[in-house]
Formats: C-alpha cells, sequence, structure tokens
C-alpha cells in the first residue's frame, strides 16, 4: 500500500483486492471507522445500543436500509472495500472473508462507528508515540466488567483499547482525546486493569500483547469492537462486522469529529 | 396546587413561594426535568458527561452562560420556579433552599436534564401502576457500582430509581418506556439488586422504600439525581441542584420527547 495516501485509492486497492491488512497507518489523517452490518428488524436496536452507549459506540452514521454507499464516502462500496469482514450467527463466528458482496441483502442495514485511530492521530500530532506503533503491533484489546446499558435484544460489557502512558501524561493524554466524542472521546479508565474486570494484560483478548514500561500505567479507552462483543453476548441472529484492525476509510478528515460545543447546545 | 394544570401557573405559584413540595402528578402531560448549575469552568465538563452517560443524563437543554429563561419554557426562570433546590461546596451539602435568586452569578451555566415522569406517563397511559404513585410516595433512589464514563474533572457511579413489575410485564415496560431515551429510556437492569450494587431495597439513598409484592421484580433506571452524586463523588467546587422529587415543569409535552428516528440516523 505504499504510496497510497488518498481513501479513494485505498479502498479501491482493497475492492480490487490487492490488499487485505489492517489499515492502522493508512491516509492517516482520514476518519477510520468500524463496520456493524444487521438485518432491519435489528436495527433499531442498534441504534439504540449507540445512543445509550455512546463511548464505545458513537455513531458516525447510520444508512439507509439495504444502503451501501455512506455518506462520509459516496463512492465506497462497505460490501467490498474494508480489508476483512467477520460474519455471526447466533453469537458464534461463522466465517472471515473479504468482500460480503454475495452475503448482501437489501433488508441488510450498516452502521459505521468512530475508530480510535482518530484521536490517536491528535496524541502523534502531539508527540506521543503509540507503544504498538513502536512494536509494529495492532492495539491490544479486552473484555471488560463494563456494563452497557442494554437497548432491546442488545446487551454486553464494554470491550476497550489499551495504551500504556506515564502518570504525568494522563491529564494530558486525556484532554487531547476529550474533543473526538465521535470516536471514544477521552479514556474510560486508567491505572488499575482488576478495577475493569481484566485480569491479564498479556493476554488481549483481540489484537496483540504490547510492553509496559516500568512506571507507565495502562490506560484504557472505549472501543469499537464493543458491538462485535454485544453480538456474541445477545446471540444475534445475525451480524456482519469489520475485522478488528481492518477497518472502513472514509473521505472525513479527523477534524470533522472534533467537538463542536454549538451543536451539544441544543436539544439532542 | 389543586386546579392548576398549566406549566406557566404552577411555575406561578412556585415562584411566589404557595407551594415547596414535590411535582409529581402536577401538569401531567408535560415535560418535567432535572436542574444543574455550574459555573462555566465547570460547564463543559458537564457538558461532556451529559454527552458521554446520555441514560441517567440525557441532556434537554444547556443554557448560555448566565441565562436563567430555558427555551422549553421561555416565561419561566430557573432562579425561582423549582420548589427547592440544594447547593452543594466540594461534594458538601451546604443548603437546601426555595429560591437562588441571591445566589445567581452571571458566570453560572444551567443543565435541564430528561426525568422519569415523562416515562410514567407513558407506562400509565397504557394501564400500569406505579407502585410509589399507589402508596402515596416518592420513587426511591438508589447508588449503584454502575460506573459513569469520566468527562474531565467529573467522575463517579449511577443513581437509579427502581419501580416494582410482574416479570412476564418486563419486556412490555421495556418496549413503552424505550422510546423516550431523552428521559432515561428503557431500563438499565431488571432483577438481582446486587448485580448493580444495591444492598437493601428497603433503604433507598433517596426518595422513599416501596412495596415488592411477592413474585414481582424490581426495574431500575437511569435517574436524573446522578449528577449530583457526581458532584459529591468527585467534590465539584460548587454546584446547585433541585431537590429530588422537586422538578422543573417545563411547557414541553412528553411527545416531544419520544425518540425521533430521523434524527438520529445522521451523524451526531
Amino acid at each position: 500500500m505504499n504510496g497510497l495516501s488518498e481513501p479513494a485509492e485505498i479502498r479501491a486497492a482493497i475492492r480490487r483486492g490487492d490488499y487485505a491488512g489492517p489499515t492502522a497507518g493508512l491516509a492517516p489523517e482520514f476518519v477510520q471507522t468500524n463496520l456493524v452490518v444487521v438485518p432491519s428488524d435489528a436495527a433499531g436496536d442498534m441504534a439504540d445500543l449507540c445512543a445509550r452507549n455512546p463511548v464505545p459506540c458513537a455513531l458516525i452514521e447510520k444508512l439507509p436500509v439495504g444502503r451501501f454507499h455512506p455518506e462520509c464516502a459516496p463512492d465506497a462500496d462497505l460490501r467490498t472495500d474494508l480489508p476483512k469482514y467477520r460474519v455471526y450467527r447466533k453469537g458464534l463466528l461463522l466465517e472471515k472473508r473479504t468482500d460480503i458482496l454475495d452475503l448482501w441483502h437489501e433488508d441488510f442495514v450498516a452502521f459505521l462507528i468512530g475508530c480510535s485511530y482518530t484521536f490517536e492521530d491528535a496524541l502523534v500530532s502531539a508527540g506521543f508515540s503509540m507503544r504498538h506503533h513502536a512494536e509494529g503491533k495492532s492495539v491490544p484489546m479486552y473484555r471488560t466488567s463494563l456494563r452497557l446499558m442494554p437497548a432491546g435484544r442488545l446487551w454486553g460489557h464494554m470491550i476497550v483499547s489499551m495504551r500504556p502512558f506515564k502518570p504525568e501524561d494522563v491529564e494530558t493524554v486525556r484532554e487531547l482525546t476529550r474533543p473526538y466524542r465521535a470516536a471514544h472521546g477521552e479514556p474510560v479508565h486508567w491505572g488499575d486493569p482488576d478495577a475493569i474486570g481484566i485480569r491479564r494484560l498479556e493476554q488481549p483478548d483481540e489484537g496483540d500483547p504490547v510492553t509496559i514500561e516500568r512506571g507507565e500505567v495502562p490506560v484504557f479507552w472505549g472501543c469499537g469492537v464493543t458491538p462485535q462483543n454485544v453480538a456474541i453476548e445477545s446471540r444475534l441472529p445475525y451480524v456482519i462486522v469489520h475485522e478488528p484492525g481492518h477497518m472502513f476509510v472514509t473521505d472525513m478528515h479527523h477534524q470533522e469529529l472534533a467537538r463542536d460545543d454549538a451543536r451539544t447546545a441544543s436539544r439532542p
């Protein structure tokens, strides 16, 4: 993927089958998103889940029934333009694939959910190094004991991503990530992993373990893989999601997701 | 307050000092709200707290700095039109009062947060009886172990309200309350109180205990008293809130708060 910095070029390469790897670092100024696709009879519950749990599940866009060209990238095709997909049935992983053309149904509803690459860009721009970048790994993700607000048939626990920082940097890290409400915003927890039900930092549930240096603390953010965990815990009849780390690259710049206080001043 | 069914009449009676009691049952078709007033330097954090925890803290309206005439009741005065107020300093209850005229500062920012009276109206309209109504009590409220998503200097645990129902009615109760996202929406939990850190149902932290009949289960909703608990747990320097149960009566009809899916289909 060297030399491809435009979202449309990256999506075209993925669509052609020329790339099926992780999207971290691709088109770094552009927003990437998580994908959740459900049959329309589950779409109301999924919309409620996002509305009630905006930290892990900040909705960037809910597409109309049957549509696969999102507003945030009108020439994209959500059926082909992500490197890898997962299909779950009744909470079980059925298969992984590189496109969902033959699975797509006019009754499907797609949701695009904010991704931590947005706030990582803000942290890197401010001079912070991401440990998983330095070690050439995927960010570690963990199941937690943090209960989601249930929504219809959907319930479950939050997935978080983790990045280590020095304790004296935590407030700065919180401030830098806070404006990106639509990309998980500030951390949900920092310090003792056990307080949120994480037993072993060296064994993430998704992604790779990263080194925590002496004197660093783990800092945890809500993660857009959460709906996958909800699909599993709720035994949702059918859901298609992205493979963690293999995101949808949009045409939106990160700054478009930064908090606009004027918008939050009026009624929801 | 007999005979007063219009919000403006009720607010006028409260303003004159003719009424300082609970507002349950007054102007039952109209939305009542929780009140939180903070100095402007804490307003960004409070807005974030609401955005990140919309189930207990659904924002109906955030007023501009110094303003006390809300859009949802333009002729009202938030300094005089609630029956009772509480003032907290550094997490401690400083005083209770029936107006805050002499405390008001041009630097204050007022937040109006949705209230369960909205969904109670929907439940009563569907034929359900509220136990606290039948027993002439205030709804019981409890501190829980449910962690809020932190927002700047604000952190803490959720307060919930509880109403008992028969297990076979829980799904109907969930469906009836779900559309009122701006008034806590559907329950956060039902059944075992211990699962959300409630040890003794007969000893609520606010409001009154109510009878749970044999065969009924307690059903718990997010509660707009949560910001008071956050002010206490976070030791917020200064905050003015309403006395629980003594709400602000708006000019909005409950139906105006019912979910409008069209609004949730676009970007947040």
